[in-house]
């Protein structure tokens, strides 16, 4: 596992762990229904395409959080890096050049996914 | 073709004609790029895929012309509806209850593509 | 009611209707969660407030149905005029001045709920 | 006066003055910065430049009414309508293709007032 | 004091300092109308309400600093934490699953508040 | 150099040439039309008012490597501190208190360019 993947992954299931811990009815049925959108086998769309659609979504609204979760969960559902890439090349178009930086960081992200630095 | 359809299409092809009358080098190069984006054999992905990724960026951004025009895209393109509709349902995941009364006009939209009201 | 409430609710009504006809249980289960948030026992705070946190989120994301809707609900919980348009004040401070535009219909919907035009 | 400009100037004025008579002093405030930062006398940089950077973050938060609000008051200020729709242009790289629905609305307006249809 | 709310609080402090210093009268009537949306004796609302509504309109604006903001003044107006939570998972239901990192962030930053680690 | 712009254009430089190394052809028309709409001999606005188009649609969006970005060329491409600044004033008011942080963030900035720390 890369080092950016590392750290994001132990905050990210740290603070979820916390956030389901307030027992707020609404938070978890939120988190639910995130988890059946891309289950495995929630529905018409493969799982790798709903991945795509989630990464795109994610980009366009600037979620650099969002965004790595994504790239992730596409990468691990079976979508080539080019096949991800293009994917956020539509985001790019739909949302600008304003989604340039978070482009940046989500290569980068991917980079170190599939390339981990020494040590990472 | 349905009305809503028709009139849509309508004012889109009329004001892109007037846009590009202007003579701006970086607005045709935008819609150049727009183009190319989700042209036929533009690359890895399907454009049946790259149609449902414009179309959930539509959605969560909320523009409800950007999402016609996918929507029927996404449809010419050879998705079914349930394809279709499971795309927005993960707009709807990802933008939350704020998407809502855009979805309610891309259902009417797609039921106007797929069933014109009579005389439309 | 007014006429503009009139609209609206009705044409709200039969969407989210066909939308729950399509049987997309992501769909779904949003709208279920989005009715819980907002349900008369659901929490810590009175629903009368909690109806003012959707407006402020719906007028700060510029939605004018979403608006329209917590507005009218916020009313109908027992909210004074003065406090709503509190709460849309501050709103317009976190949001800027583009939320201007959204204010005007906004203060339209209020007066046509509260004093509907005759023959409304 | 274009028929375009003459409705949506009657509603704004209206619409205005029924928010000001709520009579919240934060809205008023916030109404009273507004004219200060666009005042012709206000600072560093001309009017005419600064109606444009108005109407350049409206263009980008794609808010059509504050985008003909500025489109109007730059016009007024002295910008031709080449150095308008260059504007627009850098709105449309930075915020995307999802700005083209919006576009469309702003050329058409822009054309309402600068040749009024007969009868406008 | 925690960590985190004591970084953020110095940093805060010593750039709005800063910024007054430009000697801008619009932002420093910007920064005075914040002020008045939230001042103890501001109105209709009590600021213990104004201030939920600060935080979940920074929350689906997904502001992080803007969420701290308010959290601590949220707490400081007497909310409870559950009060707090709630007012974050109607947030949450309005701006979608793209607010969840904002969500675990500020969840971090109300533990940091409340029980601040050793040394913080 | 300022040590906070010495960062952000090594690391942007970096990842923009990794990011063209995909070899997208849409990413790279979409970086190729960035670069023409603030050119030098681009059109009809001076590039010292195309800059600060491009510093308040950054702003306003509230991307801050994009304001950095367009800081440090507004005040190359001849800009004083005063018109940046007045420009920024008006992406606040447009965009409301949530831009604030981004705000702070763009006059840390601005000084690192003009005042770089001793051995920035």
């Amino acid at each position: 596992m890369g080092k950016l993947e590392q750290e994001f992954a132990a905050y990210r299931e740290r603070m979820n762990a916390r956030i389901l811990e307030e027992d707020n009815r609404v938070i978890k049925r939120v988190y639910s229904v995130d988890s059946l959108a891309y289950a495995e086998d929630a529905g018409e769309l493969p799982k790798q395409t709903r991945e795509l659609l989630g990464l795109v979504a994610s980009l366009v609204l600037r979620c650099d959080d969002c965004v790595k979760y994504h790239v992730k969960e596409a990468r691990d559902a079976g979508n080539s890096r080019k096949a991800i890439v293009e994917a956020m090349s539509i985001g790019l178009v739909v949302g600008g050049t304003i989604v340039v930086p978070h482009l940046r960081r989500a290569i980068e992200f991917l980079d170190d996914i599939e390339d981990p630095a020494p040590g990472g």
